[in-house]
């Protein structure tokens, strides 16, 4: 066997591992009993120990050495090894273990402090944690800047910089948007009770509409909605909510936008390094233009609202224009993860521009809560109440994902620009949603994206699709032209 | 550290990927989708290297030989650990690959052989299986018997001899009291539908009332009734049968019987060599006693036909006598797994004497049908009609299971132990039981049997419980005096 060939063949058996990883943190969250939690905590730190040896094998940086791509496949495949070992190895095994530990400390200690509104108590754990970051994130930059070090974990290629100028030119867009909005009338919500049958049976409708294969996926409920797995077996969770059943089927289209990625990468790439979405940043935009640009379009919420006429029977909402509003109704809040598009990107940046202060060493956690409430106040108009509502909402800082939030904006972005070249090469896509058919637009992603899962770097992935380099301003003139239109603005 | 604390903290984390394998295992059983089993079985594969690389590796010889057990649980823990690395280490790597891809082909062509009704193109591949068995048995054995290596998998410590002693005992009777019983009248069957839903909730019920922890445990559905998992995460599943809703009922209980032995297992021992059930026959006894001496007790069924009434309504069985006369219905069938507790054992001796022939080289699979149906007219009257009831009813000797059938009748004469011992230290069972209160019987098979794990080993584990050492006659007294009562022999 080559190098190459004894390289592939160690990094398989790695990612079949990793794939019993993941599904034993799906198994988790799903069907888990209850107390059930301990052994697992054993059983994944086991897999963690396994996963860490094999990452950071010596052989590997052998047969980095010697191996001889023969082609762009295998050219690609040696990136990501490549990244992947040279990270593993360049963090100490104490200070990986250390962060390990400090993580399923901290999420725990993150949850009790929310759940009684006091940012003090977490503060502590918060500090620890952004030390053991800078620390890491030290031993990866080589000097360079340590927020870009943690940031190229989820979107390799990207910076700190390249991200605040993107932002910078986005925010002072959608702060003059929102403000427009809240301006004018807005329409009245849902005012019905929706039973979770009728939820959940639409919900798997709005999957397989959206592409879902459920011969290789499958639909749990769980506290929060995820995607979980590559390849041939990908699994997405939902919830429902009596009186909100948006909740439920927008979580299930956003997770669909994540899982068919995965699905539909060329079966080739299944447990090689191609084999994954290529990045958060590009995950994110495919989760998205399902959810958002497809999903709350008015041409597709013209067939929801007949199927949940089929499924509910009346529910209060007149006519198919009003469900358009009510569906994209526009209204200030304090989480993120209950957004709507327009204020969506302002929550992410908020974050963005503190967790970036946080790592450089530039604010410190004893004046975290005042400098998030008054940014928010200044974005969104708004007083923070409470933290539970502010600092404390997120789960992420306390796993010490530093460098996620911006990804998700990234992919907003990203949707917005796959949005466009999608508009121009299926002229009548409306007319398609208007039926239920999303097939032509799952369908383009499919062809110029989701085939190729890592074999291009995730910018190029997604200049490649659209045939354009990717900016912020499809995204506003959508917002734009999306917002002023529902609102007469 | 020591060498003791060094080999326990190294099996722990071998344990825990024991324990993720088994859940995938259960996963592929229950709720993969139908689409991902070629990536289920390259990660199992990938989980199976692994766990041979930690149980052959070489630092367990080391500590093995340095460590000083300090008392009775360092000494049983010791013992496992030296059992499993001496046999793992003598059969070379190559055999056991070989025989892992074997047993991996064979299951895919037994299963069309018996769809087939075909033995013939099933027969190489039982010939290679048995070859390789046998090399592998060679490398065990030391110069000893054959089969008895093979046996040390599932029952250590018992040999062929002593079965074949212990079953020549007991065929005889089974033989008489069979033939006695089918020439008494038999009750007729139940002939009423058995919603689906009644039968899930009653099965939950049942589960409960046998002690088994939803808190540590779950119910689901799958093709084949099992139990899966140690300590604190046992799951089990179970099935329905629209028409024989005793199909259900039994297995859920003879399920909870392996699965609360494992939950009853003492907390400390979970994820040590202690923290599973000792041997299969020893857990044979665990579901063998829930499922028969108790389950299918007089009293036990006079409270079930109340809760069948109270779920089913009027289902065409006029009193509780009736009903536990239906319930302990004994005829003769071709297949094991619907056997009653009169012909079950009849079963396995048939097979053992033919697998102990296959091992030993005195019996060709060219001959195996024949000497199968022979066997079988003698022991139950009746010529076999097609291979699927007969040599391919089961999937064992495709998986190269051999040494495993006779654990189940070695598992009945326990049981048929135990229960003489927990009649005599609990005199009033009987009233508990017809108020379906089964907290007496399995209390005391947890203080005296099921807490203990891997403490003792398999036949003082039953001896020391009962109190006496285990014979076959406490089984068949109990069988003719149960059958003589309900079929007035």
């Amino acid at each position: 066997m080559s190098a190459y060939d004894e390289l592939m063949a160690f990094n398989r058996v790695t990612a079949a591992l990793g794939s019993v990883a993941g599904r034993t943190g799906w198994d988790q969250e799903t069907v888990m009993p209850p107390g059930s939690s301990d052994l697992r905590a054993e059983e994944m730190a086991a897999l963690e120990e396994v996963l860490h040896a094999r990452k950071t094998d010596p052989r590997i940086g052998e047969w980095l050495a010697a191996a001889q791509p023969a082609d762009e496949v295998a050219k690609a495949s040696l990136r990501h090894i490549r990244r992947i070992y040279d990270r593993s190895v360049k963090v100490p095994s104490g200070l990986a273990t250390a962060i390990a530990k400090h993580t399923s400390k901290g999420q725990g200690i993150w949850a009790k402090a929310r759940a009684a509104d006091d940012f003090a108590s977490f503060a502590p754990t918060l500090t620890e944690m952004i030390r053991l970051k800078r620390e890491e994130a030290a031993a990866l930059a080589d000097g360079g800047d340590l927020y870009d070090a943690l940031l190229e974990d989820y979107e390799p290629g990207t910076t700190g910089a390249e991200l605040q100028t993107l932002f910078d030119a986005m925010r002072p867009r959608l702060v003059a948007l929102r403000e427009k909005i809240l301006g004018a009338d807005a329409p009245v919500g849902l005012d019905h009770e929706f039973d979770e049958a009728g939820q959940l049976a639409l919900s798997t409708t709005l999957a397989k509409t959206f592409g879902y294969d459920l011969n290789i996926g499958r639909i749990d409920k769980a506290v929060h909605p995820f995607s979980s797995g590559s390849g041939t077996d990908v699994r997405i969770t939902t919830r429902t909510s009596l009186r909100d059943p948006f909740n439920c089927f927008y979580s299930t289209i956003h997770e669909v936008g994540h899982a068919t990625y995965e699905q539909n990468i060329d079966r080739a790439y299944e447990l090689t390094p191609l084999g994954q979405g290529v990045s958060m940043g590009v995950h994110e935009s495919q989760s998205r233009i399902y959810e958002n640009q497809l999903g709350r379009s008015r041409a597709f919420t013209s067939w929801l609202y007949g199927q949940m006429r089929d499924q509910f029977g009346d529910f209060g909402v007149a006519d198919a224009e009003t469900f358009y509003r009510i569906v994209n109704r526009v209204s200030s809040g304090f989480i993120r993860t209950e957004a709507d598009e327009v204020h969506y990107n302002l929550h992410i940046m908020l974050r963005f521009d503190l967790e970036r202060q946080l790592i450089a060493g530039d604010l410190e956690v004893a004046d975290l809560e005042d400098a998030w409430n008054t940014r928010f106040e200044q974005d969104f108009g708004v007083a923070v109440d409470k933290p539970s509502n502010g600092v404390l909402q997120d789960v992420h800082w306390s796993f010490g994902l530093f460098g996620y939030f911006p990804t998700y904006s990234l992919g907003n972005v990203y949707a917005g620009n796959l949005h466009h070249a999608l508009r121009a090469a299926v002229p009548d896509l409306d007319a398609q949603l208007a039926t239920g058919d999303t097939s032509a637009a799952t369908g383009w992603l499919k062809e110029n994206l989701q085939q190729f899962g890592g074999l291009r770097e995730p910018r190029e992935t997604i200049a490649k699709a659209c045939g354009f380099e990717p900016t912020e301003a499809p995204l506003l003139d959508y917002l734009d032209a999306k917002f002023a239109d529902l609102y007469s603005l």
